[in-house]
Formats: structure tokens, C-alpha cells, sequence
């Protein structure tokens, strides 16, 4: 058996700045599709972070927004007829274009129909599924680092699996990422702007796997700075954001739980 | 005539610490049909209490997600034909599984067509309806002590009544609520916010009455905590949802002005 | 070559204070066709300033929402056949009872769809356009003095164009607002509050120029303030709001930057 964790540990720690500074620099643009619980906050971690959001989800429109964007992101949450739409035309046009898209299949353990269209989703080969291990067993997998890998490989995706310890799988390599805080599971749509922020990292990096792994530790190390000052989950939202604008490098590497 | 205040004074005071304390021990999942404007700040509003929310309006999925559901919220702001038609199966599926409803009338003063069909919703019977005197007077009520246990009698409902101080009537018995603070009113959704919560009470009490009654006595008194750290509405919003997280059974006590 | 510029600067620092205090004793009606994104927040800044907002996009309910209404606000954010249709329907009542409304164009740069649809709006006499200059760049405006002029003369409306320094022009006048702060850009939907705000302010006012320069002279200046409190951009959504709420007539007039 071959040991991916060494290697893992160092390169996510140190991608991780790296990808924030050149995010922070490059400003890259975001379309999400995703559902109106989470348009707004998902907005906001976006711009805390650097980038420019877009968030049409009009079928009309979607595929000019998309043409100028520098990833996407599919969220299956509040998901109607114009979304379903809108989703396919808006991976047509990532696609054709060569650039990365994220899909975040919201609650399919809770909908087989939405959980097949998830299915679907899949198959047109995201860069990333950011998930937690409710909505991962409703794909198949088995929650933990062995069946993340596994996914990820039958799939050729990335797995960015959120728990207390967050997993990222792909191209045969894993990470364990043990940042964060509690409040982060009392904010709604905290897992929907991850699967937004990973799509930005992804446009910024060169390895889909250190991307997403890079991504979700910066918004643990977030989490934790924020959960330092907040009072409760409303503090609690307000504080990541301005973590996430005021995040250095330094705290990064200085806070990475990688494993 | 007869008192039946001394009576809901002390069982409502009593009832709201135990419901908080058992709703936080159950995580009950409320699904939630609410307006664009209220959708987020209502899922953070559930889960700084303690419940676990969904919010799909589609009328492909809901009626998987309110299969799961402990209790149901219709809200009829930005009231669409897919929040129409999936407020109808939503109802459909949460009565025949025995699980409570409740009804939220936004602004139905303002609009005939909406009025007419939240009249068409109190025929099916929700556990509560929380409302505005505005939107009481629409349904024919008159927003008083008589009047609003005249209506619950008549409609087989609880009427909750918001404003300075809230009514709150069913099964022949009524509480006046003091507690709140006038901020409530400068952030949008707030009473919308209350109306899922009233869900989330009913679905761990025995009695929707008293349920009603201390879920609202709740978020009064989560009011009256974040008016005194608030320093204008924008701070008060946040404030809410951490007091609501931290708000512990002495302090409602304490703090319950009911008559 | 006559200067606008020294009038426009004692007339603007002066309505402003003027106007706030009217448009809180008078509390106005504002509804808004606005995006998915800016819904709640663009509630939440109306609602700090002393307005009441209404956010329906139905087609079904939207005349009478408007017929109640002292202003109307069309945000072209997320915008899909619903909002399109309820667009047309809101501005003939608007028009028909002599009230105004105000057009936000926002990203039509990003969309030649959305910018055809701006332009057959501007033809329907908003009161005030509120854009930014890649907007504005798209409706065939050149972004400053001397462009805002021309295009507010040619269009028979005033031209509110947001940036560092905010331009105001107007019925042959023009205004330059230094106030603000750099976060503005770092909280979404800000530019959209921003429009809805402008649609209260000329609700109050008898000249459309000087009630938009007003608006988005407070604005910024509860830029200002808020960002003297702010430690990012979390913080500072919340502190423009508590700022709206707080602020008084003599902060803006010492405050007021306009040339």
C-alpha cells in the first residue's frame, strides 16, 4: 500500500497561500448556480475572498455570463425547472471552453429525484463534488478516506467530503483536514460557499486535488479565526467573512491541521 | 365571563423553557415554503434555535423532503404559481402524516388575489397562523384579545398575532406577550423567522397553543437580549441569532412578561 | 460654458439631511423588482432608513403591491421571464399614477440580452438610472461629468453612476460625491440598495437630481461611518446598516464631499 499522506500534508499546506495570493491577485469570476437560500452569503464569501460573483440563473442569460467566467459552480439546493435548465446549458459552455466547474449536490439524500439528476451531473465530469457524508452515500460512496479515493478515481473527479475533519481525494492522493468550528454547521449555506470558493481555487491552481484540499482548509482557518471572536452563529457568519478578508498566509500555514 | 389569563399566564412561561430545551434535544427538520426575502435569515433563525431546515420550493422534490419533515411552514410572500402549487402538495403530504402546519399571510392587506388564497390555505387547517394585525384584519379578524380567540374558535387554528405585544389564542385560552424589542420591526423577515419557529415549537409540544405561545415568548425574549448589545438594526440581526443559540430556560422565565 | 458645479454642491449638502428627515417621517412605500441576490439585504437597508419595502415579483399580484407603492425600484440582477413580465406590468401602474421608479441596469455589460432589455426600459422614462460604468459604457454613456450630463439630457432622466467618486447628473446639474469606502465593493448588492434607496429618496423630494445625489450621498456617508467601525467586509453589512439607522442630519452635512 502506498502512503499519499506525507506527500498531501506538505503540498496542501503550502498550496494553500499560494492559491489565496494568486486568487487574491487574479480576481477570478464565479458563476453559481445555486439556490436562493445561499445566493447571498455565497455572494459574499466570494467577494471576502477576491473574487467577482455572478449569479444569473436564467437560461437566457446564463451562457453569456458563463462564456466570461473563470469557473462554475452547479448547487442542486431549491433546485427548479430554469435551474435544471440553466445547469446544462452553463456546462455546455464551461466545458467548450476548457475551464472547471463544481457540483454540490445539496440534500440528495433527502430527494431520489434530485439525487438522480446529481447522477447525471456526474457524469459530465466536474472538477470537483463538494459534499457532506449524507449526500456522498446518496452517490454511492463510503464515507472516509479509502472510499473517497475510490470515488474519486471511478469517477475522475475530485471529492472534497465536509465533516468535523473534511476529506479531499483525487488523482490518488488524499488529505485530512481537521480545521474549523462548530458554528460552521449553524450557518446556513457555510457548505454551499465552500463548494463556490473551491471553484475559485480550482481557477486559480494547476492540480484540481490541491485546489479543493487548499480551499477548504483556507475556510476552516477562516472558521477557526472566526469562532475565536464570535458570541454565536450570527457573530459567527459576520466574523468569517472578514477572516476571509483579512486571512495572511502566515495564519494558514501556522493553523493547517493537515493529515 | 371567564379568566382563562391566570391560567395560560403560568402554563405558557413554564411551557416555552421545556419546548426549547426538548426542540435542542430533537433537531426537529422544518420545511420551510417561504418568500426569496425571508428564506436565509429564516434557515439561520431554525438552526441558532437548534432545528434542522429545508427550504425547496420545487414541486418535483417537496414532496420527498416534507415526507421528512417534523412540521411544515407555508409563507405567502413572493407567492408564485410553483410556490402555489407546492404549498398544496406540501399540505397534502404533512396532513397525512399527522404532522403539524402552519400558516404565515404575508401582506395579504395589500393584495386581493393573495388574500383569497390564504383563505383557501386556512380551510386545510394549519396547527397556527401567525400574522400582523393588517393581514388579520384581511382574513376578518379583529386584532384583540376577544377577537382573535373568536377567530381561533371559529377557524379551529391558533391565531398568533404579532405587534408590540403578541396574542396568542387557541383551545379557548389566550396569553398577551410583552417581551421583544422595537428593532424587531426595522429587519425584514423577522416575523417570517417566527412563523417557522412557531412550526418548530408545535412539532415538539403537546398542545399547539402553549407551543405557539412560547415559541413567540421565545424570540421576545432572544428580542429583548440582543436589543440590549445591538447598537441599530443591522447589529440586532446578528445579535438575535446568537442570543437565540445561547438563550438558557432561566432567563425566559426570568424575563416572560405574560398576561 | 456655465458651471452647474458650485450650485450643485450647497444644494446637494443641503437636500440630503432634508430629505432623510422626510423620507423617516414619512416612511414610504418601496417596491422592488430586485434580484435573488440583493432581496434581503436591499429590504434591510430600506427598512434602517425608515422605509417600508415590498419585494413581490408575481405578475399575478404585483399591480396591487404597486398601487400602494411611492416609488418602484426594476433591478435587472438575476432577472427571468417572471421578472421580466412583472417589470412591464409594475412600470404601467407606476406610470399611470404618476409615481416614479428607477432602473438598475445591473451587468448589462456582461449580457447583450439584458442590456436590450435595459435600453427598451430607459425608453419607458425611469426617473433615475443608478449603474455602474461598465454599465453605463453599455447603454452608450461615457462614465463622467461631461457624459452623465449628455445622457441624462438625451434620455430625459438623471444618471446616477456609482464608483470611488459617485456622479450624479441631471436636469443640466451634476454633482461629484467623494464619500464612501472601499468595502462598498466588497459586500453584494450594495449598488443594488443603493438604486432602491435612490427610489425612496425621490419618493420624498421634489427634484428627482437632487433627491438621487442625496441618496447616494448618504449612502456613502454611512459608508464612512461604518467603515470606521468595520474590520471587513462582514462587519461592515452590518455596521451601514446600524449607521443608515443612527445617522443625523449634522454628521452628513460635515461629512458631505461634493464638487
Amino acid at each position: 500500500m502506498h502512503h499519499p499522506q506525507a506527500a498531501s500534508r506538505n503540498s496542501v499546506a503550502q498550496a494553500a497561500p499560494d492559491l489565496l495570493a494568486r486568487l487574491r491577485a487574479r480576481a477570478p469570476r464565479i458563476h453559481c448556480i445555486t439556490n436562493a437560500v445561499a445566493q447571498n452569503f455565497t455572494a459574499n464569501v466570494l467577494l471576502a475572498a477576491g473574487c467577482v460573483p455572478s449569479m444569473t440563473i436564467s437560461p437566457a442569460e446564463i451562457g453569456a455570463f458563463v462564456e466570461g467566467a473563470n469557473a462554475l459552480l452547479v448547487n442542486l439546493g431549491t433546485f427548479d425547472g430554469e435551474r435544471r435548465e440553466a445547469a446544462h446549458i452553463a456546462i455546455d459552455v464551461i466545458r467548450h471552453r476548457g475551464k472547471p466547474w463544481v457540483l454540490d449536490p445539496v440534500l440528495i439524500d433527502r430527494s431520489e429525484a434530485r439525487a438522480g439528476f446529481a447522477k447525471a451531473l456526474l457524469a459530465r465530469k466536474p472538477a470537483a463534488v463538494r459534499l457532506n457524508a449524507a449526500e456522498f452515500k446518496a452517490l454511492g460512496g463510503t464515507p472516509d478516506r479509502d472510499g473517497a479515493l475510490l470515488f474519486a478515481k471511478e469517477a475522475g473527479t475530485v471529492v472534497a467530503l465536509s465533516g468535523a475533519t473534511d476529506i479531499v481525494a483525487g488523482s490518488g492522493q488524499v488529505a485530512a483536514l481537521a480545521n474549523g468550528h462548530p458554528h460552521m454547521a449553524r450557518v446556513t449555506a457555510l457548505g454551499c460557499a465552500a463548494s463556490a470558493l473551491t471553484a475559485a481555487f480550482i481557477a486559480c491552481g494547476e492540480d484540481d486535488w490541491s485546489a479543493s484540499a487548499a480551499a477548504l482548509l483556507t475556510l476552516g482557518v477562516a472558521g477557526e479565526v472566526a469562532g475565536e471572536k464570535a458570541r454565536g452563529p450570527g457573530s459567527f457568519a459576520v466574523e468569517i467573512l472578514d477572516a476571509l478578508h483579512n486571512l495572511d498566509a502566515a495564519a494558514i500555514a501556522q493553523r493547517a491541521k493537515v493529515s
